[in-house]
């Protein structure tokens, strides 16, 4: 076998076959293929396209390139979730403690924010004394004990996606859905879960624009993750606008916290009940709109913040400062950012909202950057609101005026006010199952 | 500018602007671009293509990546020549000393064998003494005093067409039609004649397959060489069987001389005179009929033969071989292969006949190989003649019985033998110029 003739294939609109993707990728990996030839086969598959087959076999392949997690030590049925990313999402850990509650295994790695998205773990090592780097062990004898357990990635996942990732990034080969779709599902598949729960964010703080591009990476998921022998399921949610009120590490743990006690912005908390109650679903727990109701009874009966507490508990972390989130350390500067004219928010670009936490320190532009766990903002208006002149829209959170400032400059282009009130805008869109798509009316 | 967006830019069908094709030429010769975006780019080009101007601008581009020859130190119109390559095509050396002796200049930079097919520089060096490897003093000198020389490429010609090519042969970018131009007419462009001759082959023995993607590469090169300046015409020429009788370097010179002194086989004689007719007719020597005339006079009044020998004896080579060829170094196994049955022949597989050659002896696997500049093979048979079991086809030249071995098996498959008379085959398909495409019905 010849990688040139691999490249040719795919170059013709071929199919190929197993043995050649596993060829490609083993070959990569093992730095056998050089990265010129990987370039022109990730640009030939761009423009060409794969068969749901081949991309379910690149998925398994990559998956197979590195370590895998076993998680057949653990009993019960295990559910992993991932959401594409975006701004204010701290879902994770909302819907990781109440599914707990229920008795289904959460065993998760997550990630670090880069660019404008935050990431779960540094959301969680914002809680003073937290521990994200657990061995093999204590992460399985958490989630043995707890029920669930987020840790970020150890050991040598996926090597291939981060090999491939990185050429693509510098080749004009990202945005193609068959490789989007692969290196996500390489890494759930290789993470060990029995089902997976997709959160596919779109709008203007989401990778993918519109719903329908969504739905087609979401489908594209569903199919790999059947195809393999993982129930998958995906939710469409909005990333129109930032979800919740809070951006910034601490401060979303405290809307956690808030969201867990009932009192959550309403947005956070009806798309944390879906994505719990599909994951419930995806466990076993019945359908979703019953599994729907089995989450939001825990968090009016206070199991799913003890389900928080506790792990938070288990991996190190304070519990003072999540009874008590005063006791969070606090920023030395807060700003009120008042609005530019009166009139109706009409819009707000959530990626530019992100960018502007970065500003205030709340995450990283560059991957050795370091976070200010104090810094963010808080949402006091969102789209739809009726906002006049001089009143606050958001407050900022950050170490110094000066960077308040930088963050000002960005947020105020994030924020459209005009004459007449928006149409509201939906928070679920779709949900893409094995048996297909199913489009949501606007719940809200 | 970041070879980022240019590959982004093409692989969304977009159309490259000079400076970008300048900054993508420049920056992968200088080694500031690295080979895996250069071959992204190449498979975006492949699949997506290039506008003739676009086409134009990466030619300009690549000719002007290293050092250029300014023949404008030479008096008169120089007219270049050049062949996608064939088996037998030793028309260059035909063609080259009847057009200098119509007092048409031609300075001419040649190639070496490399594959199944040969090159004229090797079958220049089968003649004792003569020296391809002249300083571009003496091959100005020569051109000026004799009308005609031929060397190898000196110097740090089209440095980026080096690179380039070696890219795209080991991604499966070759076969792109705007991405063969450029690399022929670069190098066309950069050896500085006013005028160029294609003579583009066709068939069974050529890059191109069929009639009409080799108009198609034509039409691209032609248009190439107007943009620039530069006057163009293509011929497309049979490659479906070999050209003439003789394969190997040596024996091809003796045809050269046959067909010089009015004696050599009537497909080479009238290929060679169609192709001096259009040189002639674009250095200003008239219509080409007229100048088809000019041509035939020059081999029967001795002109053309004794300015090939002018040339070979100008360049160090010996007359006395051209005089008699008998004194050519003889190959010590000569072998007849025959007939496996009887019937006509309906087919002869060019490249398998090229390669049989090389088996010999005639030709090189790799670069490194040494060539036998008397091994080769005689056509005692060719497509349309009829053969009767047994009888020989056609006559090795090889140092051993050993080599006539191997080269006879794969020989025997070139050769279709069945049982009616196919169609004459055409030798001139088509003649691509700046007014468009000349279709030309069978001749013989």
């Amino acid at each position: 076998m010849r990688m040139y003739d691999i490249i040719a294939k795919k170059r013709d609109g071929g199919t190929l076959t197993e043995e050649e993707i596993q060829f490609f990728v083993g070959g990569y990996v093992a730095g056998e293929i050089p990265d010129y030839q990987a370039s022109a086969l990730l640009m030939a598959i761009f423009l060409k396209g794969m068969t749901p087959q081949e991309t379910a076999q690149l998925t398994l392949c990559m998956a197979k390139s590195g370590d895998t997690v076993d998680l057949s030590a653990i009993e019960g049925v295990k559910v992993d979730k991932h959401s594409t990313g975006g701004v204010g999402d701290k879902t994770t850990l909302v819907v990781a403690p109440i599914v707990a509650s229920l008795g289904v295994k959460v065993a998760k790695m997550s990630g670090r924010g880069l660019g404008h998205t935050g990431g779960t773990i540094d959301k969680m090592e914002s809680i003073p004394g937290l521990r994200t780097d657990l061995n093999r062990e204590r992460f399985f004898e958490i989630v043995r004990q707890v029920g669930c357990c987020v840790v970020g990635q150890t050991g040598n996942l996926v090597p291939a996606d981060k090999k491939l990732y990185a050429l693509r990034d510098v080749t004009a080969t990202v945005n193609c859905l068959p490789l989007i779709a692969s290196s996500i599902m390489s890494k759930k598949i290789a993470a060990g879960s029995d089902c997976i729960l997709l959160d596919v964010k779109t709008g203007s703080g989401a990778f993918m624009k519109t719903v329908e591009d969504s739905i087609r990476l979401a489908q594209a998921m569903v199919e790999i993750g059947e195809h393999v022998g993982r129930r998958t399921v995906a939710l469409i949610t909005d990333m129109d606008r930032p979800l919740g009120r809070k951006i910034g590490n601490a401060l979303e743990v405290q809307e956690v916290c808030d969201t867990l006690h009932g009192k959550g912005p309403q947005d956070l908390t009806e798309v944390c009940l879906d994505l719990a109650a599909n994951m419930l679903h995806l466990a076993g727990k019945g359908e979703p709109d019953v599994c729907r109701e089995l989450a939001r009874a825990q968090i009016a009966n206070g199991q799913g913040f003890a389900k928080f507490r506790e792990m938070a508990a288990a991996q190190g972390g304070s519990t003072a400062v999540l009874d008590n989130p005063v006791l969070f350390a606090q920023a030395d500067t807060v700003y009120e950012v008042p609005a530019q004219q009166d009139g109706w928010i009409t819009a707000m670009d959530t990626e530019k909202c992100g960018i502007a936490s970065v500003e205030l320190g709340a995450g990283r532009e560059k991957k050795e950057d370091t976070i200010d766990y104090s810094a963010g903002i808080e949402l006091l208006k969102k789209t739809g609101d009726r906002v006049h002149k001089g009143e606050p829209v958001a407050r900022f959170f950050a170490a110094s005026r000066k960077k308040c400032a930088a963050a000002e400059a960005c947020f105020a282009g994030a924020v459209t006010i005009g004459p007449t009130a928006p149409k509201p805008e939906q928070l679920v869109y779709a949900r893409v199952s094995a048996k297909g798509v199913e489009r949501y009316e606007a719940r809200n």
